[in-house]
């Protein structure tokens, strides 16, 4: 896609520091590390994010994965590793071409953590059971 | 693995409010609904975590999640969606069998954030360069 950023760094139109290549995937360090080791995995192929991926796309793309958190595990030695998948702005993506954060850990204050709110006690049995049955009436 | 909470969800040795399954695939409502909908998406096979993660798997468990994540657009019209994936007890993970959270976004105050510190000008272009070359050498 012409306009797209990460499309002209796959293309070598714009520099980046590159972390793995094969005939489908594009890693490379994300710009504003937000701790040391952030990379970033996309697929070659443009698609906006996960509602567009195709299951093709989307199983290149993770296959990918443990390869990668192997040799940042084994480059930097940290405690724990987040993969984080932004979709639509007010979710945190900031760039429309779908993209896998991988996320070093180093401990409390390395730069990333999840506000994580648990709502475990304000859904009965019978009411996790209607939420599903509404997603799955949807597949 | 007989002591896992996640394989015997699978096995139906503990009830769950199912979502999705397929040969490869499990998906399940997170008891914890950090937003409305938050969906656990799982291998059958038991693996740890994305490091014991082999390819073959990593594609299976993500080929299911862009079906997963159009259901749940549908079924409650988020304004986004995040993938997460925790790896080791300090980034998170308190079961270890692999996962990836589905977690719809519906605004601020939803029940989920990132903690997100950017390290943009830490890092010149060739210090960026030397780390990538740290993770290759690993691969």
């Amino acid at each position: 896609m012409s306009d797209c950023i990460f499309c002209k760094i796959i293309n070598g139109d714009i520099p980046s520091a590159k972390v793995y290549e094969d005939e489908n995937v594009f890693a490379f360090l994300d710009i504003s590390q937000v701790t040391k080791g952030h990379t970033l995995v996309i697929p070659k192929k443009h698609q906006a994010n996960v509602f567009e991926l195709t299951p093709e796309v989307a199983q290149n793309v993770f296959a990918a994965v443990p390869k990668i958190a192997n040799g940042l595990k084994k480059a930097f030695n940290p405690i724990g590793l987040n993969v984080l998948n932004n979709n639509g702005e007010k979710a945190g993506q900031s760039v429309f071409h779908f993209h896998l954060h991988l996320i070093p850990r180093y401990g409390k204050g390395d730069g990333f953590g999840a506000v994580w709110e648990t709502h475990t006690s304000e859904y009965s049995p019978e009411e996790l059971q209607t939420i599903a049955k509404n997603i799955t009436d949807e597949l």
